[in-house]
């Protein structure tokens, strides 16, 4: 067995190294999570981690697109909805909050809210989530099988996903998920009686 | 005229203490917001604020407090709605928008998440949390004239209390006003429909 090509072992030391990085946001929060932590936790060397990523703001950046990504892969392997009402809308409201929250979120909330008092983290943060909250949408009309041309549906489904980042919120200190499956479920009866 | 009573002057300058923190943290964040950050704000003398709050978490708490009775008084102080119907709903939904979002949002934030990566923290923050979203939950019922031992108005309640959370959030690093008009709007439509 011959060892893998050098390009294809750095590719999986990339990929190490943002996972690593997004584990260390969640559990350990922003504040914790330097270069030589998260190097540390991954069991790759400081200087094999600055030469994928030279600066602690480019891991942050590269580890928020990579959870972005996971995100939208996590939307695109719902399977697809059958049927129509109710039960499709409410499959497709849980599987939005499924993919919204989680360890991504925590992730995320930790960069998002540094990036609330440090403008220049700010500056790069807006256009990757920006980008990251059109490709939820652009999902979301999909799953759910509806036109948003109509203003009023653009503006339910934008609720909705408002709604899951709350529901999100809500689980990052506590276990919420009794009382989000009620939320859950009395939107999604409102959702798919508007939509009819 | 005569210089105010000792216990009023240092009520005075507990008050203006907190209303510095909460300041401190939403505009220059967690890691930031020391006790020496704090107390140079202020214009107070580390000691003195030592007087008040012998460690910085006793000076985070006492803050996060303030912010929640803050953010009760603000609803309280909501102008009783007039009518019935979805203008009612219209309004309450957007007082309560504004009473969970703002500054006061953006300093618990900031709490929120360096508690979610560090359990002594989120020790203390949970009780406070749910004590605090126990009384914003009890307002929203009275404010919209339900009765909320139905299950159903119950979560829709919460459902309404879920998406003013997570539009608090989707304003943090951009101003998200207009948008936030359009979602408020498409809630409450379907949120009065179903009290109604």
């Amino acid at each position: 067995m011959t060892s893998p090509p050098k390009q294809d072992r750095s590719r999986a030391t990339r990929q190490r190294l943002l996972e690593t990085t997004i584990h260390c946001l969640a559990t350990d929060g922003w504040e914790v999570s330097t270069v030589a932590f998260i190097a540390a936790r991954s069991g790759i060397s400081r200087g094999a981690v600055q030469h994928h990523f030279p600066t602690r703001e480019a891991l942050i950046l590269a580890a928020l697109e990579h959870m972005f990504s996971s995100r939208a892969a996590l939307l695109d392997n719902l399977p697809e909805p059958t049927g129509t009402g109710p039960e499709r809308v409410h499959a497709v409201v849980t599987g939005l909050v499924d993919a919204i929250g989680g360890e991504l979120f925590q992730a995320a909330l930790q960069v998002l809210t540094a990036a609330a008092a440090d403008p220049d983290l700010r500056a790069v943060v807006v256009p990757l989530e920006r980008h990251f909250a059109r490709g939820v949408h652009t999902r979301a009309v999909r799953l759910l099988g509806v036109d948003d041309t109509d203003p009023a549906v653009r503006a339910l489904i934008q609720a909705t996903l408002d709604l899951a980042r709350g529901l999100a919120l809500a689980n990052i200190l506590t276990d919420d998920t009794r009382r989000r499956t009620h939320v859950i479920q009395a939107w999604s009866t409102q959702l798919a009686a508007a939509l009819s």
